[in-house]
């Protein structure tokens, strides 16, 4: 194979000659750049340079071969040519992880999020935090729970908390399992499997995400005895592709399907989107240009079908047998829909926030869903579930005061995998299990049973006067100021 | 012509004895100080100055003729006495030009705004942004969509979006329409020109102001093949001289008059007011003498007629066969006198907060102003439109789900014309589509018939317990601090 | 005169043995000191040096002779011996003055507060600006006009506003009048007369205070021809001297008697006493001395009757034959017992939030009043006055629509006079004025009687979920961090 | 005894091996370290060191011989070789105490807790300063009150103001009581008897904690003649020993059980266990290693039964006859139960935010709480108290106008204490007695009976729109700022 310096591939750097290095080996991609699914920008940040780590953790091995052309590889990189830089965020990443708490230090899940924002690159802290606009519906999701006390009930015999619970007729530890996440490797070299691992720990159920980055086979691999998974599904654009998706899935042993129905359209997350434009731009773009701005999230967008509809849970339902999902429901409207289409259990979510700005967030609609389903009578026939902003116990035990059997976590589970590892997961879910034990014990409920609606006080839940706060208007406002004498 | 030394024009500088130079020539405006309409101390500003180009980008050209006596023009300046100034503030102005971000850098409105308050002088910035004594109504207007929450549907197939609309029978690709702003020139030397242009290129309608820095006849006949435009009208003291205007627009073919009624006289506007106190001051004024406050605002207040009422109405229809829009109506009230009165269509509007501070924003009135009309069956006969802090494509939805027809917006598209002149007005459009269209598919709704009430939650919406910070308050208020040991 | 240096008289500085300078003779006040109405600290504070510029600016002339015996004076200071000292506070406040802004610059009334804060002495800027605990009535009294939001009326010819109104049958050019405060001598050195004079230029009423720092005479001797003045008064616990005080009003022309009610005992105002602090305390002061920590107020304490009641309106009826109104009315209950009572007027206010904090805003019980006077048949008997928090011409418009007759104000005026004299109150209320008008106009409102409650929206006015900031409770307070590395 | 060097304990410094210094003995701890009622994590801190100070102030004398085995003790540590360390945190609390301000200099409550959070330790100001989670709780506590709106009656003849009661009978010249805290020799070196000779001084009660760090016997023999103790109880696993204590307390002539029921478990307070992190760790602990974290808190866990419950009632009223309160108590229902099993009174408390986070204050549920007991016509049968966030004579004031007796003050006392010892506790109870008859004098309130309920505004209590700030979670978002030019 031909030897080229790394000097020679730093030259192919633009739009039209765009050459990068990838496990010691140099492709040209000026061809492949337009249909590359993650966009171009994010290619193009790589332009001319080292790209294995960045590549690496995003896409499974083996990939290259699929989507690339042989003629694509022009050779080798002189290994003695390669210069290595210090830039100064590697070196303040660095430090940070030197310098990283024990994690005993570490008391509660904010603080996994505060180490991780340190030991993270910048652009994965964008795209792992990003949220959709001005980010109102992200913190409103966690905000959404401060405006529900609770009504601790004392004077009961609380030896014995058993927080113990079943999820669609599995029985889980906790009532919580792992939300699926993507692009876990930018975490952890390990990727998702880690939370595989972590959740065996603990007894919990983990959710395999459909775009995770590690294979699917990966995942249920991991898997120990006993421990039950769901499967994270997204419907294709092309039916046969899901339905081999979906027998896969039943066929490895997950136990359920979670349909993921909030993404028909990428929502626009400008945390990730500003990380895009660091390096260098082609230069015949116009101001319309859009396509560029979309970031790491764009990688999927084109992977979801937007004509997704009621139909196609009648088609799932013929396809399998696995318990059927929906996640994503937003209203009590679509919650009915579900339960008179069949679906076993409902996920009540905004995605995190991620997608459309000023969506509820799960936990203000679950009353509404439950009073609604109940009314019908439909609530036997499904269980509701909740994720979003979840970050302490008392959140959980609210959730399930309201009328949710579990809850799912995502983020702050990564930012736990950032710094810890498989180690720090544990903790994550320890800490939650410790917190979420005080509040049943606290409160005077032994079993998951005993929380019920009467232990909270959602009279405010509702109330949105006060709004989180707006930091791009608030920025660009010119605040009044008194005129004074000049000192 | 007389030669006359740059420094000779530099003394004559005060309230008694004032030289401008304008295009060269040195002017006495000792005499027309007083008369002047835009207020002496806008004037007195450029005393003993050059002031080509804040003149030229305020007025039309030929005015000078019609206002001053020949006698007023004593000569030209000696081109060998002016030196060239460079001010501190100038420069960082030029530097921020020099490093403004890529158009593709700009992922929202803000950006623009952020940009702009750099790239702008003072003045201008100040004369833009400014609004109504604490701009409380200013805040609110944006604020007030923050307390609108969405009720997003999925699982519909939401391929084919279609954002397009009629606006009083004509089409538009967008529910959105450019309201009209003066002083266009202070952003770009082409002025308001670049937003017919703009308009144009996105297939949507502008209002024409009455008042704008380019001439009616540039504006309209900027117009393309196909392209609308609406004609925003002042009622002058002089019937006549509106009377003619009004013909003018129907002849050069505005389809539309919206007639601004919010400007009886002109509001409080501080920002605005403090620019015009950097220079010297006459001898002679007294603490009553308010007079001089006014800013660049001043300069239209002797154009509106306070005594303006629903008769006008009734006359404006014998004049004209154009449909009439009443823009600036906040009240259910009022909008259902415009109804009665036959007028075509209704703007609700608070002229962006530039007029009485506390007024209700648009948006709010919005659902009372829709039911009123509704139950007087005048719904059928008027289209309702809103302006007022807009910002971001949630906002646009929020307002059509309430009933608005549609939306207009003026201060962000001078920004975005400010730094990137008509590609930045095309992209802030385009982003605004964008975020539109997303908006539309993450809620459910194909076309803009399907956004309906149940897809928002209005419930805090006149909820007025958290109000926009008070700064001015709030920076004299001396803080209570503990007494404590001092170290 | 015996001769005394400044040096001697400065070793005489403590509670046993206390010498002060005044008017250049040199007084023992050992045992005058605790006999002292203002206190103690306000002496010690001086206990040493010459106090003649504070002395002087709260005592009226001659009342040295009146209160201690002739060989309380020991002497004159030696000339020679004064040394001239500058403190930084001193110079401080010296460039400030200097480089006050131009008065055509103040646009607003807070400008005026900002630059008082800068020229007025600590101590005084304290006094004045003080109010009870935490202040949260004080910054409640503003804000509560927040949660008023107006509903502006358009198409109304507005050509002609008249502002005037009539207050207990007098005429008024506006409806304000000036409310009483205390010590304007250490705003201004000629005292409240100037607020006399400035209150004859625009036509409004001044209420006489009972302890202004003028005499009585003074005031009552500055009112020119047709100029109207009400009297406020303390009732005396001896009753003979509340008799002699109010029959001296009504023969020196006073109109009107404004018996203020919420002075019972004084409230803890705490900016106020830590500036006693200052300097020396007494070696034999115990933990439960709380008696030296009242600072300039607790001057007027020892007037004020604790046990005024109805019976006392009664006899006070029997005494005067001038109008009476109740200042400090809070509830509505006291409303209309106030107007059972005979009374002419009502003053709802609670004293600028310096008496008991929490303490509702006068606005906010205003409807509550009204309705109640109204719903009895009361209303045609008594006018509505309001003080508190009237910053803007907003709040007056906003205080009339909900059944104000006037409104008061002080503490704004005090501030205008501190920097700027005669002509800083002036301009202050021609700003107030102008303002007014234009919300009048800009509401569609003609006269005063066109401004009505439904000009108003009252829906958030008593909602009190979003408090004023607790400024010492959030101080105090340990901000919760996340654990991060450290880099 | 064999002399031991300093250098040489200060090699045993680890899990394994761990010896300390107490009052110049050296022992060696290694085997009673798990065994450590307070937790490993406090004496780990102190391994290798003279922790004589710490041990001292939380301990009683003589406890070393009823835990330690003789052979523990190793020797005496010699004296030659203690090097005394002045570490930066030390020179600055004793510059603190230095410069502390002139007890008459502290005005209000917060002057006290502001000297002392620079004063105390910093892992004392944590152990008492700290609250649950997110210590949302523990300020809304405060909040609450901020609420609460006064209805100021006027007119009243309030020369004479009682604000003694009866609290179980007993007289008290104020309806406030001292709470229960624990560690008082953390603040003071002679402890919890400060509070008790403080109590007498200003005729109040104090209730007499169950782990005070003085003794029980020392606390009682405080007790003056006709001077009122309750005893604070925490039931004992080993109910023997709390019928001893129960009869001990009667014996020794506590008036009054209080039995604490909110704590069957401890609450997660993260201040207090960030403390214990600043050491060396064992080696060989694990990312679920949690127990390690608790801080000096865990210290009295053990010492709690979580089996609790009404039947222990009925046994406590069978042992003896001093009446019974139920401290703890956070709802209406279980108000009633507490009446309903014949207690003589019930506390609500949430104690002071130190358990379950969200847990509502003690004055929210207070009017909820006296409706219910009177509906049922328990209300003669118990007296009601409230504790947690009163720092204002209002806050009592309001307290009382809802329904309580009285209040009781933990925290702010010990801050006085800390600081000023005994004069600090007695200047801390007058500022409160102060304030609280200005509130009754400014309310027209001659006596305790007088505080009525519309004297009090709650329409705005229950509202839970704006929470108190989520400081980690708010540290942790990274705030969305628009794009700039570079300057």
């Amino acid at each position: 194979m031909t030897l080229i310096s790394a000097e020679e591939v730093a030259k192919h750097n633009t739009y039209q000659d765009c050459w990068v290095i990838i496990y010691d080996k140099v492709y040209n991609l000026s061809k492949f750049l337009p249909e590359h699914p993650g966009g171009v920008g994010v290619i193009l940040e790589q332009a001319g340079k080292d790209s294995t780590i960045v590549f690496g953790r995003i896409h499974p091995q083996g990939i290259i071969q699929q989507y690339l052309p042989p003629d694509a590889c022009l050779g080798l990189v002189d290994p003695a040519t390669i210069i290595e830089t210090s830039k100064p965020e590697i070196e303040q990443r660095r430090e940070a992880i030197k310098n990283k708490p024990h994690l005993t230090e570490i008391l509660n899940l904010y603080d996994f999020e505060a180490v991780a924002s340190q030991i993270l690159t910048k652009e994965t802290y964008a795209f792992y935090s990003c949220a959709a606009d001005d980010e109102i519906s992200y913190r409103e999701n966690h905000n959404a729970f401060h405006r529900i006390w609770l009504r601790p009930r004392v004077m009961r015999d609380v030896t014995h908390i058993d927080i113990s619970t079943k999820i669609l007729g599995y029985h889980s530890s906790f009532p919580l399992f792992i939300s699926p996440t993507a692009l876990g490797k930018l975490a952890h070299p390990l990727g998702e499997v880690v939370l595989t691992r972590a959740a065996h720990s603990h007894g919990i159920i983990q959710m395999v995400p459909n775009f995770a980055s590690c294979s699917f086979d990966e995942l249920t691999s991991a898997r120990k005895e006993g421990q039950i998974q769901f499967f994270q599904l997204y419907i294709n654009k092309n039916r046969d592709v899901t339905k081999k998706v979906v027998q896969a899935a039943q066929e490895k042993g997950c136990k359920a399907i979670f349909v993921t129905v909030d993404v028909p359209g990428l929502g626009n997350r400008e945390k990730d989107a500003r990380m895009k434009y660091v390096g260098a731009l082609p230069d015949n773009q116009k101001g319309n240009d859009l396509e560029l701005n979309r970031g790491a999230s764009r990688l999927f967008s084109s992977l979801m079908d937007p004509s997704l509809n009621w139909n196609d849970i009648k088609w799932l339902r013929s396809i399998t047998s696995l318990p059927i999902v929906i996640k994503g429901i937003q209203t009590s409207e679509d919650a009915i829909l579900a339960a008179e289409y069949g679906c076993d259990g409902i996920m009540l979510s905004n995605h995190g926030g991620r997608q459309l700005d000023f969506a509820p967030s799960a936990i203000e609609i679950l009353p509404e869903v439950i009073k609604s389903l109940k009314r019908l009578g439909l609530l036997d026939k499904v269980e509701v579930y909740i994720d979003g902003g979840i970050r302490r116990g008392t959140d959980i035990f609210k959730a399930l005061a309201l009328g949710a059997k579990a809850v799912g976590i995502g983020r702050p589970l990564l930012y736990a995998m950032s710094s810890y590892g498989q180690a720090g997961v544990e903790r994550a879910l320890q800490i939650l299990k410790d917190e979420f034990e005080t509040a049943m014990r606290l409160s005077g409920a032994n079993t998951i049973a005993d929380i019920c609606p009467n232990m909270v006080d959602i009279r405010s839940l509702s109330n949105h006067t006060f709004t989180p706060k707006d930091y791009l208007f608030s920025n660009v406002y010119d605040r009044l100021s008194p005129r004074r004498s000049k000192l």
